[in-house]
């Protein structure tokens, strides 16, 4: 059996239960809590060396990080995963949007509003990484403005992972209701076949 | 014939430049000034709505954004792609971290660094992204301690993603010296067949 090292309230790791449950697929859960230290400790350390959730270990020891690159390999021969090497190529493209340009702002956001205390330095930082995530939500509207889904026309992993933190946007102070096909995209995925919720 | 939309100091862009040269690959390239709002123009976000470069487009019209995304499509089918299920699992976890937890501290102190004015508020940053460059280094360094490449024991896009930032991260003040098996990992890529330098 698979096992997956993870923080429950983390996105990119909620990505992973969210594709292995509606997989159907069976797999073990180590809570590993990144914001007290949990990824710093030597032991976390053999067996991730940068020190983040999620990671991916196989029953014969092999580890995977990166959530998006786990996406990828547990949705390969699913219907998760294109067959076609232009969606597959557009797939990782809105992969790679989502940790480059999304993730390091509406999740960041969402941290430090959520979690950080009041007077914390780091709230400073909220107006831009708000305003900043005003502009990647307007990419996204864009293409959904035209499309049911990210790639093709099915629910696939580039759904999921931009769902992961999309959905929970308003947790850092994104607003989400400038963006009705967002909002309608959504919905589509939270009514999709074995959808799990985020834990709280 | 493909084109792609780039900046030739851009690490991202020389990226593409590096497999297609290798690849031995006709293309046409259109510089995009994107540190002059060249990405940012009404006609080059109709190209890619995220407004930044590279961008690949194809004979047929199609584009691709994310410089790690091209790269897959490119290296599909080719030796620098593996053809091992795993490999290609672990050439992805090297691209998201490439992403995620080296560009954004290793380019971003390059850029500042290098093209700001002396004067400028964001050199405030530079501290912080070369402590934590230097952590990401030690991961990559970790790694080649036992390995020739990143994945398998054949130069890939994992080695060509890696190297576009991390060949130049002295141009941004993160040392390279403490790091003697990436140093030597650096001479083998500038080895390969087909190799060609970024423009300075």
């Amino acid at each position: 059996m698979i096992t997956i090292y993870g923080m429950r309230t983390s996105g990119n790791c909620y990505k992973l239960q969210l594709l292995l449950d509606q997989l159907g697929r069976h797999y073990r859960w180590v809570d590993v809590d990144s914001a007290h230290g949990g990824t710093r400790t030597p032991d976390y350390l053999t067996k991730n060396p940068n020190g983040k959730v999620p990671l991916l270990e196989l029953a014969d020891g092999r580890r995977l990080a990166e959530s998006n690159a786990i996406l990828c390999y547990l949705a390969e021969g699913t219907e998760f995963w294109p067959a076609d090497s232009w969606q597959r190529a557009q797939t990782l493209q809105w992969l790679f949007f989502e940790q480059y340009s999304h993730e390091p702002c509406i999740a960041v956001a969402r941290f430090i509003h959520r979690w950080l205390p009041q007077d914390h330095p780091r709230r400073a930082e909220l107006p831009t990484l708000r305003q900043r995530g005003m502009q990647v939500l307007a990419v996204m509207e864009l293409h959904l403005t035209d499309n049911d889904w990210f790639v093709g026309d099915r629910y696939g992993i580039a759904d999921v992972a931009l769902y992961a933190y999309t959905h929970c946007a308003g947790e850092g102070g994104v607003d989400l209701q400038p963006f009705p096909h967002i909002r309608r995209w959504l919905a589509r995925v939270r009514g999709r076949p074995g959808h799990t919720a985020m834990q709280n």
